[in-house]
């Protein structure tokens, strides 16, 4: 893996980072393929949406299709078909949000499949085998994220738990070509956050990631936070903030100092019906839409902009038609991986903060 | 309308047919857009696969959008994105199989709306006046199409009201660029089949279509009186079998002399899990496809089969992933429109009865 900053403007950095499957200009935003599929998307689109990495759910994926199909087809790029870069968590966020159906020990997490009720055990080191498995570029490292409402003490109790862990991420063994990146948890407590960006920045991850954010504090305390921690982190590494977020989050943390987001948001409000925009959020469904012929936003330059009109949208989402879907998905995704485009260019050309001001009041 | 017999071979011929949205080469298979969408896929994907022309249901458009929301828009081929011939059905298909809910009388169909409630009146003249606004290239007269196993008095009623209205189909005004196809019925009975032709090939219609198969009959029933029909329906127009059928359906209809085909099974069976291949069926359910790293046709070269393995299939399918309704759309109907193709091409090459026998030899 190389990382190179190309520039920086306040704490936002654009940088390349160079995989074995191509080469991923930062800020990017990761679609999220949880069982080996961007829903409702296929490779071929995705790159046409400029998409560069994306990322599967190690979770999900153990349990179905399960390792021995990914082996048989020759890993995860074989068996999705897409040939660039690909990111897999460490199925350390799903297993802890079966609480009631797994059990917690210092070697990892014992529960039973929703899938098909075995008993399995999820440690570092089967994470890690699972992910030398699907053969992704980088690889997370298994950690412990509690539930957002929790006491300190649970708090701290993950965070030395992932620090364990991490280090037997790290000693497990690993394909040739992947990265491990560690991940920084504390809850919304700051002193918790530094305490354990510095025991994880320690150890020698190939990059590094925030954990365990927008699982239910408010807003501005995550904003507050990323920008104490994000430029603390290791700057010749990328960074990044998992599972978040809104357009706004997104443009925050970005000047925060992070490089890599991933979340469900576009692809899952598509499916429910809500376009993103330059102008703010469209909400399919509503009367107002019903014989308008204008697209969902006419300087879009995606197929869905392109082809079709808002009044067709509302008729297609009304009927469940898989192809409202498939358009709705195909523009929000566009339109997060457009708003990483425009960052990385605000950054290049020095003008970061004043983009994103003006991008979210537009937006808001 | 321009119709030009371009060859025949035996009683199978290739032609073309020029529509005021452009050129349809014959045989052709149409796939069926119900809503104004051909699930699962987008007007793009459609035309890169060789669709010529495409279908859509009046009755189900009339309820959903509404004639409102098409008008709006400016016509069918607006809402839809797609800029190629299109069909309209009249809506006598669908509102005869309400029967539980509708009540037929010699002006038409009064029934509830199965989405709204409301109390609809579909006569000739409604069903005319739907079609002009939708805009479609062809539309067609609206017959009373009995259930398949109708007793011959009924037959016989519903054959002579269709032959009065399409009279008042023939009478209600119509866009310029219109073209109206006339629908033979008589059931499984010859006599009556024969006495039907004549009395609607009398009338001044642009095409004619052969009705009320495949809905029950026995299947060599239907290719018997295929074999009768089709030949005798006038040569110098477009010969139109609703929705029929199988693969081996359409091999025999166009050695009988059909040139023009509809059918939801390509994209039905898609979504259920079915694929065509010249090899026969795929189960993609079926274990043996589990660690298969082919495709579902090594020979094909749709997206679908460049793309994915019979293993990843599989794993979509039993996921419910939109992504698999698509690939398996977009193959299955990719087999349709090349088994036209083909067909064409072997009438062309003046073969097409070594041509069909062999192919269908090989799909058993």
């Amino acid at each position: 893996m190389r990382f190179t900053v190309d520039a920086t403007s306040g704490k936002a950095r654009a940088a390349t980072l160079t995989l074995a499957h191509g080469d991923v200009p930062t800020p990017i935003f990761m679609p999220v393929g949880t069982y080996g599929t961007v829903k409702a998307m296929t490779p071929r689109e995705l790159e046409e949406i400029g998409a560069r990495i994306i990322l599967g759910n190690t979770f999900h994926l153990w349990q179905r299709p399960g390792l021995e199909v990914v082996g048989a087809v020759g890993g995860l790029h074989r068996l999705a078909g897409w040939s660039l870069p690909m990111l897999t968590d460490s199925g350390g966020f799903q297993v802890f949000s079966l609480a009631h159906i797994s059990k917690l020990n210092e070697d990892g997490v014992v529960f039973r499949s929703p899938v098909d009720g075995s008993a399995r055990n999820l440690t570092p080191e089967v994470s890690m085998a699972i992910q030398a498995t699907l053969g992704s570029d980088i690889a997370m490292a298994f950690d412990h994220c509690p539930p957002g409402d929790s006491a300190r003490a649970v708090v701290i109790d993950a965070m030395e738990r992932t620090t364990r862990w991490a280090a037997r991420c790290l000693a497990a063994p690993r394909p040739d070509t992947q990265n491990r990146f560690g991940i920084v948890q504390g809850g919304a407590h700051l002193d918790l956050r530094l305490r354990h960006l510095e025991q994880i920045c320690a150890l020698p991850f190939d990059g590094f990631a925030l954990g365990g954010f927008s699982v239910g504090e408010p807003i501005p305390v995550m904003y507050q936070l990323l920008d104490e921690l994000a430029h603390r982190l290791p700057a010749e590494r990328p960074r990044y903030l998992m599972g978040v977020g809104t357009p706004r989050d997104l443009l925050t943390a970005i000047g925060a100092g992070v490089d890599m987001f991933d979340c469900v948001m576009p692809t899952r409000n598509a499916r429910n019906g809500q376009l993103f925009t330059w102008r703010g959020k469209i909400v399919i469904s509503n009367a107002r839409h019903k014989l308008d012929p204008a697209p969902p936003d006419p300087d879009c330059p995606c197929e869905t902009c392109k082809t079709f009109s808002l009044a067709y949208l509302r008729h297609l989402h009304a009927c469940s038609e898989i192809l409202f879907a498939r358009a709705a998905t195909l523009h929000n995704l566009h339109f997060y991986l457009e708003l990483s485009r425009r960052a990385r260019q605000a950054i290049l050309d020095g003008r970061y903060e004043a983009f994103a001001a003006e991008a979210i009041a537009r937006l808001s």
